[in-house]
């Protein structure tokens, strides 16, 4: 079983040969695109732009079609207007291609009756050939492991994140914002209208995949439902698995159909599949993001309680306030705790309850982590940085790398995983590049950064609440 | 009634003369920053440093107590330690001072009786001489009308929205956060404990002030719930009144008591009291800021049917989810609508029933909201920009100008409110940049940009309740 699931898709994640089907030279045109950016990964096999108007493309030889290319073509992404596609994909059953991407938008997410025939059309050649089809209308794959990439400027970093999406938009997005935050990926898919390959399909195979420990999805329907859910239940307790879903109102489902053609499903029923499976609902792109740092740090946070060290009491109030909206839980510092930092916190501007106000004191930030942390109860503890602001304001900073060290001493000795969070008020550049300089220092020292303190409250109660459902299955 | 209610601010709005009482050379401390901001705005009245150490600050005769002053002073800012403000306020009664601010924290706040024995001190002594109170533990007042500030940094513009905030730091940071957005204030004032003035005194001031079109307020906790509760009622049908009611949950309450002695109320109370007033409720400083953008450019949505225009259909199927679940409505285009706009946008890759997903033909983003803006049924409309990844996806779009020109341009013929929202992945500057430009450019034409989809919603969706409010009294 499992060998045969990897086996369906070698092709497509390790091809030793590819074809652009529809290449221009345009730099810009998404084809030209996609060569480059596996010529840059340095992809070893063999790569074949294809287009009968055209010469040379980036220094490779051009050929008119794939059935005129000498040596055997295992992957093919094509990239032709769609009412070209079924002629392309005949070829490519002629040729023996054994798996396919399918750029091209234009197929059954236009509701018309045309798009739905082509895609028709599509399905019957590749079930005839037996090709297995990504698409049609996405961004198609990722793997830096075998250097294979149709996403513009992949990095080819190497990760353990498996991620499939009907959006190549947030796909896309994805991979870039991920970048910043060291998140890295085994595979990415954009899989659009999944004429053939379907979320159930990825799902199956990166629950057997050896290279992807965390799995990621960005779903607006999937065509199985039974399928989907009996793999889920499955695969959600082994490896953790992350579901945006999107289409969870009923004009987000409209959009969902007019978008990937996908039937999104009642948010209810969706509730209850998040229930149980143990899969971990995020509900936005930035959600997953920060749900995945938490994952990626293994932080495991054993139970909800979290100490929130931060400057300002009004800020203090607001992350009380969205901690426990998010389920998460901020009781008092014990007695002992208070006494401990009031011996070089003194009272007027600050408070050492929880949220912990520090004030000006935020400088002795590695001494207050290291005694807030002695309080075992804790399951995380977060601080909350605000460089413009304390730059402005607070005559003490006077470098804001005085605050970022401090926190990164105090990491060393802590077993409670330690994060934070950075705000600016992006008024000008001058707060983001502190924002910027002080996330890389904390991210370079293993501290996740999260882009908000509703998102790092989000993220944790995301990590806890898994932990309690594999808690309570293995009670059962 | 009404002439009583402003006289009595008047020595904190408009006073003759300002003293600031332990006022240090030190150009970080607290003192010499709150003379230089009045400095700098240009106030025209008297200005007195009060130190007995000091001899000249910033090219002012420092005077060793209130009491050595050879003019009146009409309001003091009180910025030495606590202990030491009882004395310093039998001096300005003394002195027949009208009004003060007092700065210094390590009062009631800090929970110990210490604390609490000095904040009823302070009560007891302005009650003898008549002397108003701002405070303590608190940053003090803004008028650029009659240049008089104790907020570092002010910009003196002067807008029509009245603020008052039980928090310093919220206050300094929507001042902070407005100036890019063009959020000018009539008054703000940050009240800290309210020993003397509460919300309901700002409230009720507000309302008379015919300077103060919007009242904004971010509070914790109201000594006299009954008064506020009636004079919100009165108020809130007349001026727009948004509330950020910090200390909503248990942890947030009881970290509201911490930073201002404050009891917060149950969260049933305050939405009872959202309910019968009309008021504004807002969850977030972001919520607050985005709320006041509609209400500044006046935008009165007629109904919650909006229209959403971007690029990408992961964006939105997720900008869909986030409207509906805001209490919004995506009504799908009407055909005749559709027909117009599919005479230059091709069917694949777009989507044009709503939200509008245009893919690269964004750059006819003026003609596409024009005639969109011809179906009436619609109360606003919210274009939503990508600029780092439209700039390196999007070939036509060479220049981000083009797009920003093309939303200007629109607007000049339009009945509807026209809106935007511009996200970037923020990992490098450049995108910033491109955000900041962007968002600049469109603010000075009258749009207003809201920091994120969810805040457009959120703020539209405010506004058109408030609407909904003001129409069901009118017809009670």
């Amino acid at each position: 079983m499992r060998e045969e699931v990897l086996k369906r898709f070698k092709p497509i994640f390790y091809p030793k040969s590819i074809a652009v089907v529809g290449a221009l030279r345009d730099p810009n045109s998404f084809g030209a695109r996609a060569i480059k950016t596996v010529i840059d990964l340095g992809y070893p096999g063999k790569l074949y732009p294809i287009n009968p108007k055209v010469d040379g493309i980036l220094g490779l030889k051009v050929y008119p079609s794939v059935t005129q290319v000498p040596g055997p073509i295992e992957f093919a992404t094509i990239c032709v207007p769609a009412h070209a596609v079924p002629k392309i994909m005949e070829e490519c059953v002629e040729k023996g291609v054994k798996a396919v991407h399918i750029y091209s938008a234009g197929f059954s997410e236009t509701g018309t009756q045309e798009g739905r025939k082509l895609e028709e059309d599509v399905v019957e050649i590749a079930k005839k050939g037996d090709i297995r089809v990504i698409g049609p209308n996405c961004e198609g794959i990722y793997c830096p492991e075998s250097k294979v990439s149709t996403f513009s400027g992949s990095s080819g970093d190497v990760g353990s994140v498996g991620f499939f999406s009907q959006s190549g938009g947030h796909a896309m997005n994805l991979l870039i914002q991920a970048r910043v935050l060291e998140i890295c990926f085994s595979k990415v898919v954009s899989y659009g209208n999944a004429c053939d390959l379907d979320g159930a399909d990825f799902l199956e195979y990166f629950a057997e995949d050896p290279k992807s420990n965390i799995i990621a999805m960005y779903i607006e329907g999937v065509k199985d439902g039974r399928r989907f859910f009996d793999l889920l239940k499955n695969i959600a307790r082994k490896k953790p698995t992350l579901i945006f879903k999107g289409g969870v109102s009923k004009a987000g489902a409209r959009a969902a159909e007019s978008h990937t053609g996908a039937l999104a499903g009642s948010s209810a029923i969706w509730d209850a599949v998040f229930k149980q499976t143990g899969a971990v609902k995020v509900s936005s792109r930035d959600e997953l993001a920060n749900t995945l740092l938490v994952f990626l740090h293994q932080l495991r946070p054993s139970n909800r309680k979290v100490a929130f060290i931060n400057a300002g009491g009004g800020n203090s109030v607001f992350a009380a306030d969205t901690l426990e909206q998010a389920g998460l839980e901020v009781p008092t510092l014990l007695p002992n705790t208070i006494k401990e930092l009031r011996q070089f916190i003194p009272i007027p501007g600050t408070s050492l309850k929880n949220p912990l106000d520090l004030h000006r004191y935020i400088i002795h930030i590695d001494r207050v982590i290291r005694i807030v942390a002695k309080d075992s109860r804790f399951g995380a503890i977060i601080v909350a940085l605000y460089p413009d602001f304390m730059l402005t304001y607070t005559a003490e900073v006077k470098d804001f790398r005085d605050i970022t060290r401090g926190i990164i001493r105090a990491k060393k000795s802590l077993d409670i995983p330690l994060t934070a969070t950075i705000r600016t008020e992006r008024v000008g550049l001058t707060g983001e590049i502190e924002r910027l300089k002080a996330q890389d220092r904390l991210i370079k020292a293993g501290i996740p950064v999260f882009s908000s303190i509703l998102m790092a409250a989000k993220a944790i109660a995301n990590a806890v609440g898994y932990q309690e459902f594999l808690e309570k299955s293995l009670n059962k």
